[in-house]
C-alpha cells in the first residue's frame, strides 16, 4: 500500500500532567511526511498500542525509561506497513511491529522492527496477546510466579491485556485462577468467556471479604499491576512462600504525593518476612528480551488450540488516542486498547 | 559430666510485652530436674542463644511459629551435654546442639538434636557463626542475594551474629562490603577486624548521605534484618536489579501500632517496579534445612583458613538472660549474644 498523503498527523506531549492526564496535556500537530534516508524505511502506522506505562513517560520523574520531552511525539508500540524503503531487508507493503509512536508516519532504521506475516489475520494482536502485554503475562507468571498445579493465582486488571492472559495460563497450568476487575460486566467476561474460576469486582465495598471467599485456600501467586486498595485486599491472603510478580501499579501513576498514613511500609515487609514472600518487579523486554521467540511460539500454539482467548478494544482515529488513554487509566477500556490509525 | 543438682532453674514467660519487653515479662522459676522416659535424654544446658526472633514468640500475634504460652519456658537454641540417657544413640557426656530453651535442664527425644564434636574448642560457636545465624547469613546472601564480584553488598546490624558473616562472605565473593552498625566502636570493629570496606553509624543524623558516600556505585544487595530508618536510607540507593534478602526487622518488633504517615507502601512497590528489585523473606531452617550440612562444611573451611572472624558477647548466668535479651533489642550487645548457663 503506497502512502496516500503528504501530511503526517502526530500527537505530541503539550504539557506534563499533574495527577491524572487531561486532554490539554496532548496536542495534535500536522507536519510533512518525513523522507527516509539511506538505510531507512518510512512506516505508515496501522495500529497504535495504548498501555499504562505511557503515563510514566509523560512525567520527568526518574523512571525506568527516559521521559518524553515537551513537544515530542508520544512514544508507543505500533503495527505498520512499509510505505517507502531504502533498507535492503524491507519492501513496500511489508508488515512490521515497531515503535512508531502516536503518529501516522514514522521513520525507522530497522533495528526496532519485528517482521510480521503479511497474511496475519489480525495484525493488531501483535500489540496484545502476541506482543508486549502477552509476553509480560507469560514471563511474569511463569518465571517469577512459578505457579504449581493446585495453587491459587490471583490477577488484578483481569479483563485487560495482561491480566486476561495471566489467568488463562494459570488455568493451563492447573491452578485456580481468580480475577479482580472493575464492574459486573468485566467480571462476567472473565469467568464466562476467559474461563477463570472466579472474579471479584474491585469497586465492591466488601472487596476483602469477597476476595477471601473466592480464595478459600489463600493466594499463592498474586500478579500485580494495580497497587492501592486492591493490593491491600490481597496482602492478608498471601500464603506462606507466595510469589508476587510486579509489572505495574496503575492505581498509583496519577498520585502527586504520598498518601496519608498510617505508614504501611513496615506492614508489607513484616508480611514478607513472616510469610517468606518473594516480590519482584520486572520490565519485560529489558529483563526477558531473549525469550521473546519462545513466548511467541508457545502463544501461537495456544491460540491455535483455542486455549487462550483475547478481547480487543479498538478505537478508530489517531485524534481519539488522548481520550482513550485517559480512559485507560480510569479502567474505561474493556480488553486490549488499540487505536486504529489507518485501515489495513 | 553428671548432673550436679536436683533443681532446674528456668525462665518462663510471665506476661506478654506491650512494646519493648521489660523484666517483669519474665519470671525465674525453680522446679525439679525432670526424669527422662524411655527414648529420652536429659540435657544439661551449657550455652543458651539469645536471638531477636524470640521477641515474636513473646507475642500472640500470628507469626511464623507458635507463641510461647504464659507460664511456659521461653524457647531458645542451646548447646548442652547429655546428663542422663535412655536413648540408644546418646551417652552421658555427649555434646549436642538442640532447643532446650531458657532453662538449666531439658528433656529431648533426640529428634531436635545435632551431635557436636565433644573436643570442639568453642562449643558456643554452634549457636553463632557455625549455627543458625551463620547459616542465615550464608543462604540469604548466596541463594537470594546472588552477589557478583564487583557489586556492592550492604548489611544492617553489621557487627552482629548474622551481619558480620554476611559482609565477610561478600568480601570472599569479591564484592564491596558496607556495614551499618550502631556506634563508632562497632563500626571500627566491622572495618578493622572484619575487613568490611566501610561501615556507617545508623545513629548518625546524616545516615542517608553517609551511606550514599560509602556506596558510590549504589547498592546491589541489601541484606535486611532491621527495617525502619535504616531501610529508608537504603531504599533510594538500590540499583536496578537489586536483591533484598529479608531475615528480620528488629526495629519493628516492639511497635504496638503502625507508624504515622505518610503511607510509604506504594513508594516501596514503585521502587521495586521501576528498579526491578527482588525482595524475599526467608526463615532459615524452614526454607533451607536440607542445606545445613553444605553450610557447615564450607564455614568450617573458611574458619580454618582464617577467612571468617567472629565475636561473641557471652553473659554468665541464666538469671541474666532477660536483661541481656532486652539489651539485644536495643543493640546493646556487641557480637553474638550467648548466655553461659553452666561451665563447660
Amino acid at each position: 500500500m503506497a502512502e496516500n498523503s503528504t501530511i503526517n498527523r502526530r500527537i505530541v506531549l503539550n504539557s506534563r500532567p499533574v495527577g491524572a492526564p487531561i486532554a490539554d496535556n496532548f496536542r495534535l500537530e500536522e507536519g510533512p511526511v518525513p523522507e527516509p534516508g539511506p538505510g531507512q524505511v518510512l512506516l505508515r502506522t496501522l495500529y497504535l498500542s495504548l498501555d499504562p506505562y505511557m503515563r510514566g513517560r509523560m512525567s520527568d520523574a526518574r523512571s525506568y525509561a527516559a521521559a518524553v520531552a515537551i513537544g515530542e511525539v508520544m512514544v508507543g508500540g505500533t503495527v505498520s506497513q512499509v510505505a517507502v524503503s531504502r533498507h535492503p531487508d524491507y519492501q513496500p507493503g511489508d508488515l512490521v511491529q515497531g515503535s512508531g509512536g502516536w503518529q501516522e508516519y514514522a521513520l525507522s532504521d530497522g533495528t526496532d522492527l519485528v517482521r510480521l506475516d503479511a497474511r496475519m489475520s489480525r495484525p493488531s494482536t501483535a500489540l496484545g496477546v502476541l506482543g508486549m502485554p502477552g509476553f509480560t503475562a507469560y514471563m511474569g507468571l511463569l518465571d517469577i510466579g512459578q505457579p504449581q498445579a493446585g495453587e491459587t493465582v490471583v490477577v488484578a486488571a483481569a479483563s485487560g491485556a495482561v491480566g486476561s492472559v495471566v489467568g488463562q495460563i494459570a488455568k493451563i497450568k492447573g491452578c485456580r485462577a481468580v480475577g479482580i476487575a472493575g464492574g459486573a460486566e468485566k467480571c462476567r467476561f472473565v469467568v464466562d468467556e476467559l474461563g477463570f474460576d472466579a472474579c471479584v469486582d474491585h469497586r465492591s465495598s466488601d472487596l476483602r471479604q469477597e476476595l477471601a471467599a473466592a480464595c478459600p485456600k489463600g493466594i499463592d501467586v498474586y500478579f500485580e499491576s494495580v497497587g492501592g486498595r486492591v493490593f491491600a485486599a490481597v496482602l492478608p491472603l498471601l500464603n506462606v512462600k507466595a510469589r508476587v510478580p510486579l509489572c505495574g501499579l496503575i492505581s498509583l501513576y496519577n498520585e502527586t504525593s504520598l498518601p496519608e498514613g498510617p505508614d504501611r511500609l513496615g506492614l508489607l515487609t513484616r508480611h514478607m518476612l513472616v510469610k517468606r514472600i518473594k516480590m519482584q518487579g520486572f520490565i519485560i523486554f529489558d529483563d526477558y528480551g531473549s525469550r521473546y521467540g519462545e513466548f511467541q511460539s508457545q502463544m501461537n500454539t495456544w491460540l491455535k488450540e483455542g486455549r487462550i482467548k483475547f478481547r480487543e478494544d479498538i478505537v478508530d482515529g489517531l485524534e481519539n488516542a488522548p481520550e482513550a488513554f485517559i480512559g485507560l487509566l480510569e479502567g474505561r477500556n474493556f480488553g486490549k486498547l488499540v487505536i486504529r490509525v489507518a485501515g489495513d
